[in-house]
C-alpha cells in the first residue's frame, strides 16, 4: 500500500446509481456496482469500485480511471461526493477516500462488465462491504433522495427527451414512494419546455415528450471547472 | 514538507465567514480570516488558515486545529466544503486540500488574534493569495450564495432569536441585494417560530424575536455523524 510519510494513504471510490427493477417488488430502484475485493484487507468482500491517486492525475480522473478499470463503466460525469477520512476507517492504516458519483442511463450501466468479481446491486439492500462503505453509500442515497428535491439530477438518468411519466417514475425511483401525478406536473412543469414531439405509438393521443430547461446547469458546480 | 509516497500531500484549509461592514459601502458583507505566509511558497502571500493532516486526527479535527494555531478562532462547527487535488495547485510538489468553511458571529469572529499576520478581509475584494485560494473562496461565496436559498445556513450567523429585519440583513448580505421586507416575511414565515418576545427598547410597538424551527437541521449532513 503507498502512503503518506505521516502514514496517510490518498484513495478514491465511486458511488454509480443505475434505475433498475428492484428484485423483490418489481418496481425501479437505485442499483449500484460493486467489486469484489481479490486483495486484503477485506479479501473477498463487496466493495465500492476505487484505487489509489496517482501523482499525476487529478481526483477526478483518478476516479474515472479507477472506475473504468474495474467495471468498464465512463459514466458522462463524475461529481464529487464528500472526502471520507474518519481515523480507523481501515484496518490497514490510514486511508482518505474521496468519493465521487454519478447517475447512469440503462445503456451506460450496460457498459459495466459484470461478472464474478462485478455486480450491480440494489443499493437499499446490500451485503456487509468492506471498510465503510455501507455507511458511504447510505450517504450517498440520502444525498440522491435531498438533491432531486433541488436540481435537475434526476435528468441524469434519462434521456434528451422523456415523457412527464418517465420523469415521475425517476423519482418515484429515487424518493421510493409513489407521487400524485397532477401535483407532480404542477411542480415540475415550470422547469421543463415541451417539444413538438410525442412519442411514437398507436396510440390515439401520445403523451408529448418534453425536455429541461436549458438554461440550468446539470452539474451544479458553479465557478468550478466542468469536469 | 511531508508527502505521500507517489509524491501527494495531505492538507486542509479553512474558509471562515462572518458579516462586517463592507470598508467602502458600510454595507453588511461576508469577511474571512487570513494568514500570511512565513514560509515558502508564496512568502509573504495572504493564505487561507491550514497545514497538514496527522495521521490520528480526523480531516474536520485537522481544520479545527490548524484553523486554531493560526487564528484562535473556533467556530461551534466545520462543515466539509470541498477537496481540491488539481495537478499543479501547489508549485512545491502535488498537494490535495480538503476544505472546510463555518459561518461565526460577531463574539466568535472577535477572537480572532488579529495581527501583522493575520487579518480579516472582505471576501469580493481580496489580494491575490496563496496557490488556488482565490478560486477556493470564490467557490465558497458561490455554495453560500447558493446554500442560503435552501437551507437554514443564514441562522450561523445570528443568535438563538432574532428579529425578521435582523434575518433579512443576513440575507442581504449574503446575496448583496436589498430584498423587499414584506416578500421577505412572506418567504421565511414558514420555517420560523415567533417567540413571546419583542427587543427591549423604547418604541411603542418593539419587533417581535422568532426562532427557527428546530426540527431542521442547522448543518444539514444527513447520515454523516455530526461534527
Amino acid at each position: 500500500m503507498e502512503h503518506t510519510q505521516q502514514g496517510i494513504s490518498l484513495a478514491v471510490s465511486t458511488v454509480i446509481f443505475a434505475l433498475r427493477p428492484h428484485p423483490e417488488t418489481g418496481l425501479s430502484t437505485p442499483w449500484i456496482p460493486l467489486v469484489r475485493r481479490i486483495t486484503k484487507p477485506y479479501e473477498g468482500r463487496w466493495a465500492l469500485p476505487g484505487g489509489w491517486v496517482s501523482p499525476e492525475e487529478s481526483l477526478a480522473d483518478a476516479a474515472a480511471r479507477n472506475l473504468l478499470e474495474t467495471t468498464a463503466l465512463k459514466p458522462a460525469y463524475l461529481e464529487q461526493l464528500y472526502a471520507f477520512g474518519e481515523v480507523g476507517r481501515s484496518p490497514d492504516g490510514r486511508v482518505v477516500s474521496i468519493v465521487y458519483w454519478a447517475m447512469v442511463r440503462p445503456h451506460e450501466a450496460e457498459r459495466a462488465a459484470e461478472g464474478e468479481n462485478v455486480r450491480w446491486h440494489p443499493a437499499d439492500h446490500l451485503p456487509k462491504l468492506a471498510f465503510d462503505h455501507n455507511a458511504i453509500v447510505e450517504y450517498a442515497l440520502w444525498r440522491l433522495r435531498t438533491k432531486v428535491g433541488y436540481s435537475r439530477i434526476a435528468r441524469a438518468f434519462l434521456g434528451e427527451t422523456f415523457t412527464l411519466a418517465e420523469l415521475r417514475e425517476v423519482y418515484e425511483a429515487v424518493l421510493q414512494r409513489q407521487l400524485d401525478p397532477a401535483n407532480f406536473r404542477r411542480q415540475v412543469e415550470g422547469s421543463l419546455v415541451p417539444t413538438e414531439s410525442r412519442v411514437s405509438g398507436g396510440r390515439h393521443r401520445p403523451p408529448r415528450l418534453y425536455r429541461h430547461d436549458e438554461s440550468i446547469e446539470l452539474v451544479d458546480n458553479g465557478p468550478l471547472a466542468s469536469p
